[in-house]
Protein backbone atom coordinates (compact mmCIF):
# COMPACT_ATOMS: atom_id res chain seq x y z
CA UNK A 1 0.00 0.00 0.00
CA UNK A 2 0.91 3.74 -0.04
CA UNK A 3 0.99 5.69 2.93
CA UNK A 4 1.36 9.63 3.04
CA UNK A 5 2.81 11.56 5.79
CA UNK A 6 2.33 14.69 6.94
CA UNK A 7 5.41 16.17 8.34
CA UNK A 8 6.60 19.35 10.48
CA UNK A 9 10.63 20.14 10.99
CA UNK A 10 12.86 22.92 12.25
CA UNK A 11 15.26 22.82 9.38
CA UNK A 12 18.10 24.99 11.47
CA UNK A 13 19.78 21.77 11.97
CA UNK A 14 19.29 20.11 8.81
CA UNK A 15 20.96 20.45 5.19
CA UNK A 16 17.76 20.57 3.83
CA UNK A 17 15.43 17.88 2.82
CA UNK A 18 16.89 16.15 0.01
CA UNK A 19 19.29 13.23 0.43
CA UNK A 20 22.89 14.30 -0.85
CA UNK A 21 26.24 12.69 0.02
CA UNK A 22 25.50 14.58 3.80
CA UNK A 23 22.65 12.11 5.17
CA UNK A 24 22.03 14.92 7.98
CA UNK A 25 18.97 15.62 5.97
CA UNK A 26 15.46 15.66 6.97
CA UNK A 27 14.27 12.80 4.28
CA UNK A 28 17.53 10.58 5.39
CA UNK A 29 16.61 10.88 9.39
CA UNK A 30 12.89 9.56 8.33
CA UNK A 31 14.27 6.91 5.96
CA UNK A 32 16.29 6.21 9.22
CA UNK A 33 13.11 5.81 11.38
CA UNK A 34 11.21 3.89 9.02
CA UNK A 35 14.21 1.46 8.91
CA UNK A 36 13.75 0.62 12.46
CA UNK A 37 10.30 0.65 12.52
CA UNK A 38 9.66 -1.76 9.66
CA UNK A 39 12.79 -3.22 9.39
CA UNK A 40 13.79 -2.59 5.87
CA UNK A 41 14.74 -0.08 3.39
CA UNK A 42 12.65 2.37 2.71
CA UNK A 43 12.66 5.43 0.56
CA UNK A 44 10.10 8.46 0.64
CA UNK A 45 9.44 10.91 -1.64
CA UNK A 46 8.45 14.39 -0.72
CA UNK A 47 6.22 17.16 -2.40
CA UNK A 48 9.24 19.02 -2.90
CA UNK A 49 12.89 19.64 -1.34
CA UNK A 50 13.38 22.61 1.02
CA UNK A 51 16.80 24.24 1.39
CA UNK A 52 19.38 24.15 4.13
CA UNK A 53 17.50 25.77 7.41
CA UNK A 54 14.29 25.82 5.89
CA UNK A 55 11.30 24.82 7.83
CA UNK A 56 7.84 22.50 7.02
CA UNK A 57 4.89 22.83 8.92
CA UNK A 58 2.97 20.87 6.24
CA UNK A 59 5.78 18.55 4.25
CA UNK A 60 4.18 15.75 2.47
CA UNK A 61 5.72 12.73 1.86
CA UNK A 62 4.65 9.24 0.60
CA UNK A 63 6.65 5.75 0.53
CA UNK A 64 4.97 2.01 -0.39
CA UNK A 65 5.24 -0.74 1.78
CA UNK A 66 3.94 -4.59 1.57
CA UNK A 67 2.27 -5.89 4.64
CA UNK A 68 2.68 -4.46 7.93
CA UNK A 69 0.86 -5.10 10.91
CA UNK A 70 1.04 -0.80 11.78
CA UNK A 71 -2.70 0.51 10.46
CA UNK A 72 -2.10 3.42 8.46
CA UNK A 73 -3.21 5.89 10.21
CA UNK A 74 -0.76 4.63 13.29
CA UNK A 75 2.22 4.51 11.28
CA UNK A 76 3.18 8.43 12.18
CA UNK A 77 2.59 7.86 16.12
CA UNK A 78 5.48 4.44 15.42
CA UNK A 79 7.70 6.87 13.64
CA UNK A 80 8.18 9.63 15.84
CA UNK A 81 9.39 7.48 18.56
CA UNK A 82 12.40 7.31 16.60
CA UNK A 83 12.77 10.81 15.39
CA UNK A 84 14.22 13.91 16.97
CA UNK A 85 12.55 16.95 18.46
CA UNK A 86 12.84 19.17 15.78
CA UNK A 87 11.27 16.61 12.98
CA UNK A 88 7.39 15.11 13.92
CA UNK A 89 5.21 13.22 11.87
CA UNK A 90 1.48 14.76 12.51
CA UNK A 91 -0.40 12.24 10.84
CA UNK A 92 0.10 9.26 8.30
CA UNK A 93 -2.38 8.07 6.00
CA UNK A 94 -3.12 5.08 3.41
CA UNK A 95 -3.71 7.24 0.14
CA UNK A 96 -4.38 6.13 -3.70
CA UNK A 97 -1.25 4.10 -5.48
CA UNK A 98 -1.83 7.13 -7.87
CA UNK A 99 -1.02 9.37 -5.11
CA UNK A 100 2.24 10.95 -5.81
CA UNK A 101 3.06 13.79 -3.07
CA UNK A 102 5.09 15.68 -6.01
CA UNK A 103 3.54 14.81 -8.88
CA UNK A 104 -0.32 14.86 -7.72
CA UNK A 105 0.38 18.18 -6.19
CA UNK A 106 -1.72 21.10 -7.16
CA UNK A 107 -0.71 24.21 -4.63
CA UNK A 108 1.93 24.72 -2.42
CA UNK A 109 1.84 27.28 0.22
CA UNK A 110 4.58 28.82 1.68
CA UNK A 111 5.26 31.59 4.77
CA UNK A 112 8.36 33.83 5.36
CA UNK A 113 8.79 35.12 8.45
CA UNK A 114 10.15 38.66 9.11
CA UNK A 115 10.46 40.60 12.55
CA UNK A 116 11.02 44.31 13.45
CA UNK A 117 12.52 44.03 17.08
CA UNK A 118 15.21 41.87 18.33
CA UNK A 119 14.21 38.23 20.36
CA UNK A 120 16.48 35.66 20.69
CA UNK A 121 13.42 33.01 20.85
CA UNK A 122 12.70 33.70 17.08
CA UNK A 123 16.51 33.68 15.81
CA UNK A 124 16.01 30.60 13.78
CA UNK A 125 12.60 31.05 12.17
CA UNK A 126 11.96 35.03 11.14
CA UNK A 127 14.69 37.44 9.31
CA UNK A 128 14.85 39.83 12.20
CA UNK A 129 14.95 43.70 10.62
CA UNK A 130 18.06 45.94 11.38
CA UNK A 131 16.76 48.83 9.45
CA UNK A 132 13.22 50.56 9.46
CA UNK A 133 10.97 49.55 7.18
CA UNK A 134 7.59 50.55 5.57
CA UNK A 135 4.89 48.14 5.25
CA UNK A 136 2.57 50.02 3.35
CA UNK A 137 5.29 48.92 0.95
CA UNK A 138 5.23 45.44 1.13
CA UNK A 139 1.61 45.34 1.05
CA UNK A 140 2.33 47.46 -2.30
CA UNK A 141 4.97 45.26 -3.81
CA UNK A 142 3.40 41.59 -3.16
CA UNK A 143 0.57 42.90 -5.13
CA UNK A 144 2.28 42.87 -8.75
CA UNK A 145 2.51 39.17 -7.84
CA UNK A 146 -0.73 38.02 -8.35
CA UNK A 147 -1.22 35.95 -11.53
CA UNK A 148 0.58 34.10 -14.18
CA UNK A 149 3.94 35.79 -14.60
CA UNK A 150 7.32 34.36 -15.81
CA UNK A 151 9.26 34.46 -12.39
CA UNK A 152 12.78 33.97 -14.30
CA UNK A 153 14.24 37.24 -12.42
CA UNK A 154 13.62 35.52 -9.14
CA UNK A 155 15.45 32.31 -9.47
CA UNK A 156 18.66 30.82 -8.65
CA UNK A 157 20.76 31.12 -11.61
CA UNK A 158 22.01 27.53 -11.13
CA UNK A 159 18.88 25.87 -11.87
CA UNK A 160 18.25 23.87 -14.25
CA UNK A 161 14.14 24.42 -14.83
CA UNK A 162 13.44 26.03 -18.46
CA UNK A 163 9.72 26.24 -17.34
CA UNK A 164 9.50 29.91 -15.61
CA UNK A 165 6.04 30.07 -15.39
CA UNK A 166 4.21 29.83 -12.24
CA UNK A 167 0.73 30.71 -11.31
CA UNK A 168 0.57 32.46 -7.97
CA UNK A 169 -3.00 32.65 -6.10
CA UNK A 170 -1.91 34.32 -3.02
CA UNK A 171 0.80 36.83 -2.04
CA UNK A 172 0.10 38.74 1.17
CA UNK A 173 1.85 40.43 3.70
CA UNK A 174 0.51 40.16 7.41
CA UNK A 175 0.90 41.51 10.59
CA UNK A 176 1.03 38.54 13.10
CA UNK A 177 1.45 40.47 15.92
CA UNK A 178 3.70 43.18 17.80
CA UNK A 179 7.37 43.35 15.29
CA UNK A 180 6.03 40.30 13.50
CA UNK A 181 5.25 40.51 9.79
CA UNK A 182 4.40 37.53 7.68
CA UNK A 183 4.72 36.66 3.77
CA UNK A 184 2.16 34.00 2.99
CA UNK A 185 2.55 33.04 -1.16
CA UNK A 186 0.66 29.97 -2.64
CA UNK A 187 0.78 28.72 -6.46
CA UNK A 188 0.61 25.53 -8.56
CA UNK A 189 4.98 25.71 -8.41
CA UNK A 190 7.94 27.64 -7.20
CA UNK A 191 11.36 27.97 -8.93
CA UNK A 192 14.22 27.16 -6.78
CA UNK A 193 15.07 30.12 -3.75
CA UNK A 194 11.73 32.44 -5.72
CA UNK A 195 10.18 33.10 -2.47
CA UNK A 196 13.26 34.31 -0.36
CA UNK A 197 14.10 35.87 -3.62
CA UNK A 198 10.77 38.01 -4.00
CA UNK A 199 10.73 38.73 -0.42
CA UNK A 200 14.44 40.03 -0.29
CA UNK A 201 13.60 42.09 -2.92
CA UNK A 202 9.99 43.35 -1.31
CA UNK A 203 12.67 44.31 1.63
CA UNK A 204 14.97 46.40 -0.31
CA UNK A 205 11.22 48.50 -1.69
CA UNK A 206 10.11 48.47 2.07
CA UNK A 207 13.43 49.96 3.32
CA UNK A 208 13.34 52.36 0.59
CA UNK A 209 16.71 51.11 -0.98
CA UNK A 210 14.24 50.46 -4.18
CA UNK A 211 11.41 52.15 -6.09
CA UNK A 212 8.39 50.37 -6.27
CA UNK A 213 9.02 50.34 -10.25
CA UNK A 214 12.00 48.41 -9.67
CA UNK A 215 10.65 45.51 -8.37
CA UNK A 216 7.99 45.72 -10.91
CA UNK A 217 10.16 45.92 -13.54
CA UNK A 218 11.92 42.60 -12.56
CA UNK A 219 8.22 40.94 -12.80
CA UNK A 220 7.28 42.49 -16.14
CA UNK A 221 10.68 41.91 -18.21
CA UNK A 222 12.02 38.69 -16.55
CA UNK A 223 15.97 38.12 -16.92
CA UNK A 224 18.04 35.47 -15.66
CA UNK A 225 20.86 37.91 -14.74
CA UNK A 226 18.85 40.04 -12.74
CA UNK A 227 20.56 41.33 -9.49
CA UNK A 228 18.17 40.60 -6.25
CA UNK A 229 18.36 39.89 -2.80
CA UNK A 230 17.74 36.50 -1.12
CA UNK A 231 16.27 36.43 1.91
CA UNK A 232 18.26 33.97 4.48
CA UNK A 233 16.39 30.94 4.53
CA UNK A 234 15.18 30.97 8.50
CA UNK A 235 12.27 33.35 7.99
CA UNK A 236 11.24 30.19 5.16
CA UNK A 237 8.77 27.83 6.33
CA UNK A 238 6.44 25.05 3.90
CA UNK A 239 2.66 25.58 5.43
CA UNK A 240 0.92 23.35 3.01
CA UNK A 241 0.81 21.30 0.17
CA UNK A 242 -2.49 20.41 -1.65
CA UNK A 243 -4.04 17.96 -4.46
CA UNK A 244 -6.77 17.38 -6.28
CA UNK A 245 -9.64 16.15 -4.42
CA UNK A 246 -9.92 12.88 -5.26
CA UNK A 247 -5.93 12.76 -3.84
CA UNK A 248 -6.24 15.04 -1.02
CA UNK A 249 -5.54 12.94 1.83
CA UNK A 250 -8.05 14.05 4.88
CA UNK A 251 -5.36 14.27 7.32
CA UNK A 252 -7.26 13.72 10.86
CA UNK A 253 -5.16 16.54 12.65
CA UNK A 254 -5.82 20.33 12.98
CA UNK A 255 -3.88 21.08 9.88
CA UNK A 256 -6.44 23.55 9.24
CA UNK A 257 -4.98 25.56 12.06
CA UNK A 258 -1.80 25.92 9.78
CA UNK A 259 -3.44 27.40 7.14
CA UNK A 260 -2.79 31.20 6.90
CA UNK A 261 -4.97 33.77 8.02
CA UNK A 262 -7.85 34.42 5.81
CA UNK A 263 -7.95 38.09 6.60
CA UNK A 264 -5.26 41.03 6.81
CA UNK A 265 -4.62 42.52 10.38
CA UNK B 1 31.02 52.62 37.71
CA UNK B 2 27.76 50.68 37.81
CA UNK B 3 26.96 49.27 34.63
CA UNK B 4 23.55 47.88 33.71
CA UNK B 5 22.82 45.44 30.75
CA UNK B 6 19.55 44.54 29.33
CA UNK B 7 19.31 40.38 28.42
CA UNK B 8 17.66 38.03 26.11
CA UNK B 9 18.04 34.47 26.29
CA UNK B 10 16.71 31.13 25.14
CA UNK B 11 16.65 29.11 28.75
CA UNK B 12 16.51 25.94 26.61
CA UNK B 13 19.74 25.02 26.70
CA UNK B 14 20.61 26.36 30.28
CA UNK B 15 20.44 25.20 33.58
CA UNK B 16 18.85 28.20 34.68
CA UNK B 17 19.93 32.03 35.25
CA UNK B 18 22.28 31.71 38.13
CA UNK B 19 25.38 30.00 38.70
CA UNK B 20 25.45 26.65 40.30
CA UNK B 21 28.00 23.85 40.73
CA UNK B 22 27.12 23.80 37.15
CA UNK B 23 28.79 26.19 35.18
CA UNK B 24 26.16 25.85 32.30
CA UNK B 25 23.84 28.46 33.38
CA UNK B 26 23.01 32.01 32.07
CA UNK B 27 25.27 33.76 34.52
CA UNK B 28 28.20 31.77 34.38
CA UNK B 29 28.69 32.20 30.16
CA UNK B 30 27.82 36.04 30.55
CA UNK B 31 30.71 36.32 33.33
CA UNK B 32 32.76 34.36 31.04
CA UNK B 33 32.03 36.91 28.13
CA UNK B 34 32.62 39.83 30.80
CA UNK B 35 36.20 38.30 31.80
CA UNK B 36 37.60 37.61 28.01
CA UNK B 37 36.33 41.13 27.14
CA UNK B 38 37.46 43.64 30.61
CA UNK B 39 40.61 41.12 31.32
CA UNK B 40 39.80 40.55 34.65
CA UNK B 41 36.40 38.51 36.81
CA UNK B 42 33.80 40.17 37.24
CA UNK B 43 30.56 39.05 38.92
CA UNK B 44 27.30 39.95 37.63
CA UNK B 45 24.17 40.63 39.45
CA UNK B 46 20.83 39.46 38.32
CA UNK B 47 17.17 41.04 38.64
CA UNK B 48 15.91 37.29 39.57
CA UNK B 49 16.81 33.55 38.59
CA UNK B 50 14.39 32.03 36.16
CA UNK B 51 14.68 28.05 36.45
CA UNK B 52 16.57 25.86 33.68
CA UNK B 53 14.34 26.27 30.33
CA UNK B 54 12.45 29.59 31.45
CA UNK B 55 13.57 31.87 29.10
CA UNK B 56 13.62 36.14 29.08
CA UNK B 57 13.41 38.61 26.92
CA UNK B 58 14.13 41.98 29.35
CA UNK B 59 16.32 40.23 32.14
CA UNK B 60 18.51 43.03 34.04
CA UNK B 61 21.61 42.47 35.46
CA UNK B 62 24.68 44.78 37.01
CA UNK B 63 28.05 44.87 37.60
CA UNK B 64 30.92 46.80 38.61
CA UNK B 65 33.91 47.98 36.73
CA UNK B 66 36.85 50.44 37.39
CA UNK B 67 38.44 51.83 34.69
CA UNK B 68 37.41 50.97 31.19
CA UNK B 69 38.26 52.59 27.95
CA UNK B 70 34.67 50.69 26.34
CA UNK B 71 31.57 53.50 26.90
CA UNK B 72 29.09 52.13 28.31
CA UNK B 73 26.45 52.42 26.09
CA UNK B 74 29.12 50.46 23.77
CA UNK B 75 29.65 47.06 25.90
CA UNK B 76 26.75 45.16 24.79
CA UNK B 77 28.08 45.16 21.38
CA UNK B 78 31.62 43.59 23.53
CA UNK B 79 30.05 41.38 24.82
CA UNK B 80 27.71 39.84 22.23
CA UNK B 81 31.15 38.97 20.22
CA UNK B 82 31.78 36.31 22.82
CA UNK B 83 28.32 35.11 23.54
CA UNK B 84 26.34 32.30 21.79
CA UNK B 85 23.64 32.87 20.02
CA UNK B 86 21.22 32.13 22.21
CA UNK B 87 22.12 34.71 24.71
CA UNK B 88 22.42 38.32 24.02
CA UNK B 89 22.81 41.28 25.60
CA UNK B 90 20.26 44.29 24.07
CA UNK B 91 21.35 47.57 25.77
CA UNK B 92 23.80 48.19 28.45
CA UNK B 93 24.15 51.58 30.28
CA UNK B 94 25.85 53.57 33.49
CA UNK B 95 23.51 53.94 36.43
CA UNK B 96 23.68 55.16 39.50
CA UNK B 97 25.89 53.55 42.59
CA UNK B 98 22.65 52.45 44.53
CA UNK B 99 21.29 50.76 41.40
CA UNK B 100 20.82 47.09 42.16
CA UNK B 101 19.05 44.68 39.49
CA UNK B 102 17.36 43.15 42.03
CA UNK B 103 16.75 45.17 45.45
CA UNK B 104 15.75 48.40 43.04
CA UNK B 105 12.98 46.78 41.01
CA UNK B 106 9.81 47.18 41.69
CA UNK B 107 7.89 45.49 39.06
CA UNK B 108 8.33 42.54 37.17
CA UNK B 109 6.33 40.77 34.18
CA UNK B 110 6.36 37.61 32.80
CA UNK B 111 4.31 36.11 29.71
CA UNK B 112 3.56 32.32 29.50
CA UNK B 113 2.42 30.59 26.36
CA UNK B 114 0.38 28.10 25.44
CA UNK B 115 -0.56 26.69 21.75
CA UNK B 116 -3.27 24.71 20.92
CA UNK B 117 -1.82 23.40 17.72
CA UNK B 118 1.40 21.75 17.53
CA UNK B 119 3.96 23.80 15.74
CA UNK B 120 7.55 21.87 15.84
CA UNK B 121 8.69 25.67 15.38
CA UNK B 122 7.40 26.71 18.65
CA UNK B 123 8.41 23.42 20.74
CA UNK B 124 10.53 24.95 23.24
CA UNK B 125 8.96 28.53 23.87
CA UNK B 126 5.31 26.90 24.19
CA UNK B 127 2.99 24.24 26.44
CA UNK B 128 1.55 22.44 23.29
CA UNK B 129 -2.43 21.55 25.04
CA UNK B 130 -2.81 17.55 23.55
CA UNK B 131 -6.25 18.31 25.19
CA UNK B 132 -9.60 21.07 24.42
CA UNK B 133 -9.33 24.03 26.60
CA UNK B 134 -12.03 26.52 26.56
CA UNK B 135 -10.40 30.23 26.32
CA UNK B 136 -12.94 31.73 28.31
CA UNK B 137 -12.41 29.60 31.64
CA UNK B 138 -8.61 30.65 31.22
CA UNK B 139 -9.87 34.84 31.66
CA UNK B 140 -12.29 34.09 34.17
CA UNK B 141 -9.62 32.24 36.43
CA UNK B 142 -7.09 34.94 35.86
CA UNK B 143 -9.38 37.66 36.84
CA UNK B 144 -9.23 36.81 40.39
CA UNK B 145 -5.79 36.99 40.61
CA UNK B 146 -5.62 40.61 40.64
CA UNK B 147 -4.63 42.42 43.61
CA UNK B 148 -2.38 41.69 46.70
CA UNK B 149 -2.69 37.41 47.98
CA UNK B 150 -1.25 35.45 49.78
CA UNK B 151 0.10 32.66 47.30
CA UNK B 152 1.41 30.04 49.49
CA UNK B 153 -0.73 27.68 47.41
CA UNK B 154 1.28 28.16 44.56
CA UNK B 155 4.89 27.98 45.57
CA UNK B 156 7.33 25.42 45.37
CA UNK B 157 7.14 23.87 48.31
CA UNK B 158 10.74 23.47 49.23
CA UNK B 159 11.41 27.08 49.20
CA UNK B 160 12.78 28.96 52.38
CA UNK B 161 10.89 32.65 51.51
CA UNK B 162 8.43 33.45 54.40
CA UNK B 163 6.76 36.24 53.01
CA UNK B 164 4.25 34.69 50.64
CA UNK B 165 2.51 38.07 49.83
CA UNK B 166 2.33 39.26 46.37
CA UNK B 167 0.72 42.02 44.58
CA UNK B 168 -0.61 41.67 41.22
CA UNK B 169 -1.12 44.19 38.72
CA UNK B 170 -1.49 42.46 35.59
CA UNK B 171 -2.96 39.14 35.07
CA UNK B 172 -4.16 38.40 31.30
CA UNK B 173 -4.86 35.95 28.69
CA UNK B 174 -4.83 37.21 25.32
CA UNK B 175 -4.91 35.60 22.18
CA UNK B 176 -1.74 36.06 20.00
CA UNK B 177 -2.57 34.27 17.02
CA UNK B 178 -4.25 31.26 16.06
CA UNK B 179 -3.49 28.34 17.85
CA UNK B 180 -1.46 30.44 20.34
CA UNK B 181 -2.73 32.01 24.03
CA UNK B 182 -0.16 34.15 26.29
CA UNK B 183 -0.80 34.52 30.07
CA UNK B 184 0.81 38.24 30.90
CA UNK B 185 1.08 38.56 34.49
CA UNK B 186 2.97 41.67 36.47
CA UNK B 187 3.86 42.36 39.98
CA UNK B 188 5.92 43.23 42.98
CA UNK B 189 7.44 40.01 43.37
CA UNK B 190 6.88 36.43 42.57
CA UNK B 191 7.35 33.13 44.44
CA UNK B 192 9.41 30.45 43.10
CA UNK B 193 7.05 28.52 40.46
CA UNK B 194 4.44 30.91 41.38
CA UNK B 195 3.42 31.54 37.34
CA UNK B 196 4.07 27.56 36.28
CA UNK B 197 1.78 26.78 39.08
CA UNK B 198 -0.86 29.53 38.41
CA UNK B 199 -0.86 28.73 34.81
CA UNK B 200 -0.89 24.69 35.05
CA UNK B 201 -3.79 25.46 37.66
CA UNK B 202 -5.45 27.42 35.22
CA UNK B 203 -5.09 25.26 32.55
CA UNK B 204 -7.29 22.43 35.01
CA UNK B 205 -10.32 24.69 34.72
CA UNK B 206 -9.82 25.62 31.20
CA UNK B 207 -9.54 21.41 30.78
CA UNK B 208 -12.57 21.43 32.97
CA UNK B 209 -11.10 18.88 35.33
CA UNK B 210 -11.54 21.58 37.88
CA UNK B 211 -14.30 23.62 38.72
CA UNK B 212 -13.00 27.50 38.62
CA UNK B 213 -14.10 27.37 42.10
CA UNK B 214 -11.54 25.25 43.25
CA UNK B 215 -8.79 27.45 41.96
CA UNK B 216 -10.57 30.75 43.80
CA UNK B 217 -10.19 28.49 46.97
CA UNK B 218 -6.56 27.78 46.72
CA UNK B 219 -6.42 31.75 46.29
CA UNK B 220 -8.39 32.34 49.11
CA UNK B 221 -7.27 30.07 51.54
CA UNK B 222 -3.79 29.42 50.90
CA UNK B 223 -2.08 26.44 52.06
CA UNK B 224 1.80 25.12 51.54
CA UNK B 225 0.56 21.62 50.54
CA UNK B 226 -2.01 22.42 48.35
CA UNK B 227 -1.88 20.09 45.21
CA UNK B 228 -1.30 22.11 42.34
CA UNK B 229 -0.07 21.36 38.79
CA UNK B 230 3.08 23.17 37.37
CA UNK B 231 2.93 23.69 34.32
CA UNK B 232 6.75 23.26 32.02
CA UNK B 233 8.83 25.25 32.03
CA UNK B 234 9.63 26.45 28.46
CA UNK B 235 6.12 28.11 28.12
CA UNK B 236 7.40 30.96 30.81
CA UNK B 237 9.70 34.22 30.02
CA UNK B 238 10.78 36.71 32.09
CA UNK B 239 9.58 39.86 29.79
CA UNK B 240 10.10 43.16 31.85
CA UNK B 241 12.12 44.37 34.97
CA UNK B 242 10.93 47.75 35.74
CA UNK B 243 12.61 50.24 38.66
CA UNK B 244 11.46 53.57 40.14
CA UNK B 245 11.29 56.45 37.69
CA UNK B 246 14.91 58.14 39.32
CA UNK B 247 16.34 54.66 38.74
CA UNK B 248 15.08 52.84 35.74
CA UNK B 249 17.55 53.16 32.71
CA UNK B 250 16.37 54.34 29.61
CA UNK B 251 17.32 51.62 27.23
CA UNK B 252 17.93 53.26 23.75
CA UNK B 253 16.39 49.75 22.14
CA UNK B 254 13.33 49.30 21.45
CA UNK B 255 12.44 47.66 24.37
CA UNK B 256 8.75 49.08 24.06
CA UNK B 257 8.35 46.33 21.07
CA UNK B 258 8.71 43.87 24.47
CA UNK B 259 5.93 45.01 26.72
CA UNK B 260 2.77 42.91 26.35
CA UNK B 261 -0.18 44.39 24.41
CA UNK B 262 -2.07 46.81 26.11
CA UNK B 263 -5.45 45.92 24.93
CA UNK B 264 -6.83 42.02 24.23
CA UNK B 265 -7.53 40.55 21.68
Amino acid sequence: MRVALLIQYDGSNYHGWQIQTDPQTVQGIIEGALKIVFQQTIGIIGSGRTDSGVHALGQVAHFDILGTSIPSANIWMALNQHLPEDIRIIASQKVADDFHSRFSANQREYRYRISTSQNVLNRNSRWHMRFPIEPEKLRASSKVILGSHDFSSFCYAGTETENMVCEIKKANWIQENQGSLSFYISGDRFLHHMVRMLVGSMIEVARSKWELEKFNNLLNHPHRQAQVVTAPPRGLTLIKVSYPDHLQPDWIMEQQNLASPTRTG
